[in-house]
């Protein structure tokens, strides 16, 4: 069953996608990626995720599964090779699921809103990340990665935050992480952005900037 | 490992701690319960749930776990005994898995907005909790239960969510499950709750809307 086509619908500008990328990757996976017009959604993408009509979209064999979680966790089921991506003990594993939850309900949507939103709401949200990814911090523990010696699924949930946080920064203009109160998680980021294979599928700097930023204009802009 | 101490701190009335019980219960497994007083949260609950402070949390041993849906992933790894949680195959465990983080993520929203606000906030609230819920149906797909022939993971999710619709319309006087648009829905609630190990762990249907109507009133006065 694992030998069944794969294929990877996405956008090249998302974080969530490449969380799926950077899965696929790890396990020399074998996989087809189709870029997705998400001004003009593909009747495929509409087929596939009509629930929620978004990328990423992971078609194994005619089987589509949609939410970056979710299709991480049937990755590491369905191909068993190495590197596993979730750990064996199931206290670790509760831990790195708890950690990825939390990127997706309290970090995310405050750096979504420091990016969309202005004035009083903007540093609002702005403090909520720099809280976020304080406690982030926590779940390192003195550990080189989330998943300990090596990359594992909280390293690549949680990586997507690291990556983007970064843009934002430089987008809106306003500092998140203090490299003084938090110097662990911003050492982790550095490492884990250098690590070849998870380098290898990062959309060029330049590019999302300009992108992130033509999108930053056309948001601030409606609102006001 | 599995024969370590379980305790479940929860509150009479949360879902989110119902969806343990009913986990812990169908697998039948010991465990004391310790009932927290929300109003004056205790120290083990700070201690044990840090970054959330609510509850459930279900310690094992010495170690803590918070979030619903990570509990059971946890139980249903640790406790391997009949009956299963999630099914076997990847994709049904990805189906599963998706319909959760569905219910937690849209049904859940929608329904506290339909309990805690008013006017129009409060129809179009109420208007989501209705297409989620014929969504959902689209889940069951003829089967008797989420997880086919037997109570699985995803009724354990869902479950809350149907026993909960049901108490908010009667608090607040709006209907949500029209039993002619989603009438496998509305059917797989009435077998769910009335599936022994279910019936057995719920709170008074009385006590529980009585404690709503009261929570409702408090909500709905400071909100004017």
């Amino acid at each position: 069953m694992a030998e069944e086509s794969v294929t990877l619908i996405g956008f090249w500008g998302s974080p969530f996608v490449l969380r799926v990328k950077w899965a696929l990757e790890l396990k020399v996976i074998q996989y087809q990626y189709v870029e997705e017009d998400l001004g003009n959604k593909s009747p495929m993408l509409l087929q596939y995720n009509p629930v929620y009509k978004k990328v990423p979209v992971l078609v194994h064999g005619n089987k589509p599964l949609a939410e970056s979680l979710v299709i991480l966790e049937y990755i590491d089921e369905t191909w068993k090779q190495d590197p596993p991506l979730l750990p064996h003990d199931p206290y670790e594993r509760a831990q790195a699921r708890f950690w990825s939850r939390f990127v997706d309900e309290k970090s995310v949507p405050a750096l979504m809103a420091t990016f969309s939103k202005g004035g009083e709401e903007q540093q609002k949200a702005a403090q909520e990340v720099r809280e976020s990814l304080k406690i982030l911090e926590g779940g390192l523990e003195g550990k080189r990665y989330f998943g300990g010696e090596r990359i594992g699924f909280a390293d690549i949930t949680i990586g997507l935050l690291g990556y983007w946080v970064r843009i934002v920064e430089e987008t809106v203009g306003i500092n998140l992480i203090d490299k003084e109160l938090m110097p662990e998680f911003d050492a982790w980021i550095d490492d884990f952005l250098e690590f070849p294979v998870i380098k290898e599928c990062m959309p060029h700097h330049d590019k999302l900037l300009y992108h992130s930023k033509a999108f930053h204009k056309i948001l601030t802009s409606s609102s006001t």
